[in-house]
């Protein structure tokens, strides 16, 4: 069974994770990992800070020669930005954040932990975490490409800039959206959603936006449906929303599904000319029944605009019970791009689950029997 | 911790569950369990199926004198159905189903469980399955009432006809879902849903939607963001994405706001007239960075239309690999008024499991401490 | 993953269980359940209860045409005592017990649970509830045999009474134990055994001791040394020692062990005849660093005397704080023998668990893959 | 829900563990951490490397301003050793172990992981492991000792040297413990203690003991009886076990118990001169039916003697299948007095998530409430 745990703070020395239960005899690219690190800091209309954080791991544990060895895998990523920090909170230079910010974690917070203060909030809700979670995912990805299974992203929406997705193969969106600095293969709407993002830093505003996960030549019957919390669409729906500022998933497009009869929306199967049974649509996102079922696996996320906005919002002082607004601490007009590598990195972490599930998970060599 | 199994199938003699982990001290009120399995066999556009299965639960264990002692609780259900099965599973009168039905577990089951016959598998995919997890969400309601937290749904959508909801208070909306055959809580919409439904009837045809569910009154600080798999959103967006058909969730209107500048999104804080802390907004759903933040949690879902159309799809033998098209059982035109209720059981549990946590769970009364 | 929750109180309707995670196609022999149950209810010094309770099990889900089908595994055991008890209960014939007996769970759990009446503690607390486990362990058990490992116990010691074990293989020795009023394979000091048991029933006593389990065959490397919490050993302790009275185990012959020096201790391996690693002694009671090592698993545990004696314990009635002497009821003089057959249960399903993560567990024939 | 993941090797550069769930608002002293971690390396008859590692925690997350924030702890153990294994890992200067070292995981661990090398068990497996574990018992300890729950050890038994307990309180041993080179509260016991791991260097070979751990002041009601997996004996087992080289554990004297009457063996119940419900004895080990039922909680456990003893064992070449006697690494020769320290961390650990359990987490003020 795999598990892991994070930990850091977005202004603490570093961000953790120990992942336990990889398999023994995988062997593990690093230089692949920070690749994966590098794709989540990119992205039009992000702030200062990604270049402050040019992300590298460390591996500390559980890979001996290159290979890991059945032991937990801790990684380590280094925050630069704790240089800038490490004085202020050691000399207490900095003051308690006492009017909660709308749209963050800060009032549920800082009344669940007690807090008058809503900066060790924060400082752990902070979407800087995710950093940890694409290491992990960027393992999980290694993993899953010994099977074959592939898993890349696109960006479709940007706040009201809907894409055009052009009629190509996964793979060829996949490198098409590398290539944009918003994610989104097509050209011309890359173009619009930057335009779009340049507006909304103008207008001292945030974007948010819909981003696309597929994972391709997943084996059939991951997840199952005999238990509801063993379903592998109720697990990625979890993995999905549980990224910062996601608030809507669906598996394939559901929403539109909804609205259709249902001899549009089922998939039927038919016989390839070497007799494997096959699909010609995927309107199910490769779910059925709780289970893939061979085609691709297609997950569609929604993001909320950034919280922080130029503009600023209402909020009271939780200490002196004043109306106030809140500190702006300069912050990304849109982080959808990024948010797409992430979900990537949450997608190859439940399949990989599911395939250890399903394989049982001592060696990659055993896996493979 | 609670925790929850269950087990049985469409037509076996039963259906069972077993929660671990309520509280000693809690009155159970069998009839209202009852009660919430009455609403989910109604729905306009059922089959007749629903008329057979006039469910009630027996209360197993964990229950002395009309209160929960802390021991589990096992819940039954019977299938009426079983009467006219039993004899059928028997003498084996049942004939292997080789050809999976689009839209269903079937194929992807087969597969994963290494079956020539569809039949063991959707004996368990079928949603008769979530009797026992609405006699589960009925007792978790009752705990949840302890402590002033209450849950109700309606349906928003049905196939193309999208309801008007009028700008009432929850409370009365779900007044008028209850006295709506479709759970709309516009009576105009609801007959426009039943024609729709009539509609796919005669077409052959079958429809899916698009439901709501809110919990009031939920304490600030469920979930938490420390944690990705603590989120309260990831795990309501599991629970409810567990459900069978269930391929879109969002937490308030979540796509919508994807498409929305900040500054249009994010709930402003505002001091009452009697000090305390409040909003008069609800875009968020009720759910900054994953914890409940005092607003009604606002979730919404998609469901595909009922796999089983009365217009065949087309399919494959998977024993003798001819093309084929997969034996047709009555089955609903729709059952989004059915999963609504559903949502609330499972929304139901989420919110225990986390108010649980939060207090701690030997009494209610400590939990009340 | 394999999971199980049990329900049901002693002198409730029945015992349940639900199974989760089972393979699909595995044959399942009811009749060799109904065997373990009776085995559970054998042994010299039992109650006029074990005669009442002849068990029988109902297997309600999971299993279609004999075999598995991967979905969950519900199992109702009926307590034939019920039909003396409902009344009693409906009619609230049934006095608080407000003086908790030394021994049992009763004070702890009036406690924990703010309950004036031992009655729901000792309910849940009697050891009736094992015979759900011992179901389930049944079922553990013939999944392991497709494997072939196989799983026995015996008796070595009750009360004073010390056994000595004759030098046979360890079928043989089972095959005794069967033979044998107390579960020891060794007649003479059965009967020694039989006579300490009537002495301690004149003498208004109750008796505890030693039985030992034993598991061969069991494949090298289940378990792992990399986490504390998937040790083999640490798993196997907690099943052990969940056991009711269980007080006590040690893996091989730990305490003895403690006291030799490492050269004395360590089984050595030596190069078979055909090539293959082989030990010649087993020490370590076929574990090392928390796995499996190919030598048979001897799990010894330690039973603490039936807590009901004839002669009373003092004790203190809660409600109006006075010295009080519990209610007796009457009781087992000596139940080693069946704890023993609890104790193979609980061996067999943590190696069940085991063996599932190491080889997955969709079904039994990507098992053997 | 506490938990927590320890990752690191041996000779890598350092031991990581993370915690989740603690509650914000403990201060968190750092010093005590390290004091733990010495006493872990104390004890006559350990190796020179405890020289090297004089062991200092790092906290890394989850803390601000020196108080819990409810966020992951991470903890970090340097290993001054790294120095020196550096350049032999990189440079490969480390040849393959091929002859597993009896009593030890390395056999084992090269099967189930498929290694034909078993360095890479051996630098998991080792009990280095468990300074992380240590740390993270040093901050559980911290979280109980809020409530005034205390937890302490002493080495009963060396070799065979059996140590006759002075009837003192547990504070009082303790403290003598402390001042014990083998952590025995007799002194004419400590010597002979020491006298027998002299011997037993000069003879080439290694001792195992016995040790006892207590807790006292834990409330009434920890762990519950009503699910195997909740009985607090069944966690502590689980938790002890995984100890490396513990191989037996009681709660009390559960293998004397054994051997006794049930009437000598039950702890009545009396009411104190101020009317509460007080024990004159405690042959139950402070557990009842699964719970703490209000004494000192007593756990003793059985260490086999060290596995690398100075007289080699007979072991087999793994890749050229010729008897082989192992590489002798230099090694401690008794390490009993380490394991008690380490078996306090482990109960406490087991203590605090079943205290959170109970007063649900969230922060230490909620949890007084």
């Amino acid at each position: 069974m795999l598990r892991f745990l994070t930990a850091g703070e977005s202004h603490g020395p570093c961000l953790l994770a120990i992942i336990e239960g990889l398999p023994a005899g995988l062997p593990l690219n690093v230089e692949a990992i920070d690749r994966e690190l590098w794709r989540r800091q990119q992205g039009y209309g992000r702030s200062h800070r990604m270049k402050i954080e040019q992300d590298r791991v460390e591996v500390l544990s559980g890979v001996i020669r290159g290979v890991t060895t059945g032991a937990p895998v801790a990684l380590r990523i280094e925050n630069r930005d704790w240089a800038n920090w490490k004085e202020k909170w050691e000399q207490n230079l900095l003051e308690p954040l006492t009017v909660p910010r709308p749209g963050h974690a800060d009032y549920a917070g800082m009344v669940k932990y007690r807090l008058l203060d809503a900066r060790p909030i924060l400082e752990r809700a902070s979407a800087r975490e995710t950093a940890a979670r694409v290491a992990i995912g960027a393992i999980a990805k290694q993993l899953l490409a010994q099977f074959g299974i592939t898993i890349g992203s696109y960006v479709c929406q940007i706040g009201s800039v809907v894409a055009n997705i052009p009629p190509h193969s996964y793979p060829e969106l996949w490198k098409a959206a590398e290539a944009s600095e918003v994610r989104c293969p097509s050209p011309e709407d890359s173009e619009r959603m930057k335009n779009a993002i340049d507006e909304a830093r103008r207008a001292r505003d945030t974007l948010g936006g819909i981003f696309e996960v597929q994972a391709l030549n997943v084996p059939i019957g991951l997840g199952s449906h005999v238990h509801w919390d063993r379903r592998l669409d109720a697990r990625i729906a979890a993995a999905i929303m549980s990224i910062q500022a996601i608030k809507g998933i669906e598996i394939g497009p559901a929403f539109e599904n909804a609205g259709l009869p249902g001899t549009q929306v089922h998939d039927d199967l038919y016989l390839s000319e070497n007799q494997t049974v096959i699909r010609t649509t995927n309107r199910a996102g490769g779910i059925e029944g709780g289970m893939s079922n061979g085609n691709p696996i297609v997950v569609r996320a929604a993001m909320k605009p950034i919280a922080t906005t130029g503009t600023p919002h209402q909020s009271v002082d939780i200490v002196n019970l004043h109306a106030a607004t809140p500190i702006y601490q300069r912050s990304d007009i849109c982080a959808v791009p990024a948010a797409s590598v992430i979900g990537e990195a949450m997608l190859a972490w439940v399949l990989a689950e599911a395939l250890v599930e399903k394989l049982g998970g001592d060696s990659l060599e055993e896996m493979r029997r």
